[in-house]
């Protein structure tokens, strides 16, 4: 994937944003972290008075060669049943994009099994399925660059339709298998550290996952080097891909869960800065995602334990960042709303008042 | 404040909301806290389908005698200027109330000075602020009475208009050193302990506060009983009474933060039970709320380091519980989607097909 620079921050609007926090009606730093969360996405869209019309939810879809070995406690077919459900409107991503009025598309990315056309799906099949990662590369070098460049197909589809803040979310039997791997690779943690039971495995089948992993990292040395052809999926991959494309054109992204954030890895990997684009909706369940979170210094939101993907914990995250952005542009000021800023040089001394029953101390 | 016995929370209604969310198109237990959540509000309105169409806000004001020994970064005057600020529609809880399709009320409960008829203002002002909780009791019995009567009045006024959801929040210049106070009497806590910064008391100014509270609690010993009376406020009072005219009609609370909390606390000192029909919505960055929430039970949504009060947190929260409903009532189930369920008992053990480079051990 061929990218032009990134753009840098704006420093000078972000400071813009906090020197107005600091005359709104409140007492400074009362919205807590709605406040730097006003100045983030004035530092990516490069100006405070940015808000956003029409979020889009992008769900990327692919099959992982890994399944073979067992580390799902679901059947594979179950990524292919789950992209008609999001077809059919049946998913949680679905009710939520539904609440919080995001348009959404499903990518195929490389679902094993042939999608029908339908309007708000994106084909992009790189392959039916990777191969199994802890066998050998999950991809070929001209599969990876092609699962890049199809999220940035994807991105320019929502662009083209009006989007203007992108969430992206997951379907992958699989895919926290691909992405534990990918975090310990980034970030140099034991597979142990980011590895967590996916779907729901028991004790067992965790531990012959951590195992699975460290086995593959080994396979892979260094897998800090083409993470994405070695331990990725398709899914991952076109979710950089996504990320890398609305970093260059200022536009906000909304990581969701491990996968998703696993997927910012891939993609500072590709083209470092991309990160600043970022917004962190949520920590999830799952324990490699506050190391790759702490990797990207993103700061997530939510604490829910959600643990579902989708792009469920994004568009969970988007009403509080529409917060941020509507108090920040339309709450009055001290002077317009003639309210007292603060006065604690003038004020008394507490306990001193006639009538205090005490000195203090 | 006479009150009829409140109803007991609705077991079977959450056991059906429990059964419901193990059959839709997620692993069992994904939406994280969002599916306790869904069992909570049908356990307090008695049916898994039912949701909220029209919250209300409500914003009880009232002025503090305790002022006078200096207990807060801000004059007096601000309340009454806030509460203008309320009714102009240029606070927070504006800007979130007219972004969550909120309706808002301001209640004046014991505002220092006159204020004009306003179609969002309910008059009911007790007094013109408490007495000085720090050298005797805060109010009279007749008092605290009237404050309680006034928030079920407000609430009635809410529900006649159509309200099937409240979320309640505060405005009084020195409230947070009653709220602590409070949380320490019914709670047995220390003042050191539940008493915080504020809207921004420095670590002298903090010193003091908290010596005043400790005194106030051993003047007014035990202030485990009619602590309303003893060291409470106006606008504490009438939400506690808001918050029990809601748990009689089934109707869901959305408390917001240490203010709000501690007339939850003295809410349940005046009608046992009223904690089943509320929902905490964020932890503050006041240490007191800690406390407060877990002698309630209850286990808040949000941690953003708000510490503005008005409502603001209690609306931040309004999008989690609609999405904990939504999807709950709205997703598909594993028969209606056609997709197969978790099947770990057939699944192969990880590590055991064809091609794995190594034995799991």
């Amino acid at each position: 994937m061929v990218t032009s620079p990134l753009p840098s921050p704006h420093a000078a609007a972000a400071a813009a944003a906090l020197q107005r926090q600091a005359r709104l009606t409140k007492p400074t730093g009362a919205l807590g972290r709605l406040e730097a969360l006003s100045a983030r996405y004035a530092a990516i869209t490069g100006d405070w008075r940015n808000r956003f019309a029409r979020p889009a939810c992008l769900v990327f879809a692919g099959d992982h060669g890994v399944t073979v070995q067992g580390v799902s406690a679901y059947p594979q077919a179950v990524t292919r049943q789950m992209v008609l459900n999001f077809l059919g409107g049946g998913a949680a991503v679905n009710v939520l994009a539904r609440q919080m009025g995001a348009a959404l598309w499903v990518v195929d990315a490389g679902v094993i099994g042939a999608l029908e056309v339908h309007p708000q799906l994106i084909q992009g099949k790189v392959a039916e399925g990777t191969a199994d990662l802890s066998t050998g590369p999950a991809m070929t070098a001209e599969q990876a660059a092609a699962a890049l460049e199809l999220g940035a197909r994807a991105a320019a589809i929502a662009f083209d339709a009006g989007a203007d803040l992108l969430c992206v979310g997951e379907m992958g039997i699989g895919n926290t298998t691909s992405a534990s791997a990918i975090i310990a690779a980034c970030t140099g943690r034991s597979a142990a550290e980011v590895t967590g039971r996916g779907t729901g495995l028991d004790d067992a089948r965790l531990a012959a996952k951590c195992a699975l992993i460290e086995r593959a990292l080994a396979l892979h040395a260094p897998a800090s080097e083409q993470t994405l052809r070695k331990v990725g999926g398709f899914e991952i991959g076109a979710m950089a891909g996504a990320m890398i494309a609305a970093a260059q054109r200022r536009v906000p992204v909304v990581v969701d869960g491990l996968i998703s954030t696993a997927a910012a890895l891939i993609a500072e990997q590709e083209a470092p800065g991309v990160r600043h684009a970022l917004l962190a909706s949520h920590r999830s369940a799952e324990p490699g995602h506050r190391a790759a979170l702490a990797a990207l210094g993103l700061e997530p939101l939510l604490e829910l334990d959600l643990r579902l993907g989708e792009g469920t914990g994004a568009l969970l995250a988007l009403p509080l960042i529409e917060a941020a952005l509507r108090t920040l542009q339309e709450m009055a000021t001290f002077d317009e709303a003639g309210v007292d800023d603060r006065d604690a040089d003038t004020a008394p001394a507490i306990g001193t008042a006639a009538g205090a029953s005490h000195a203090v101390a």
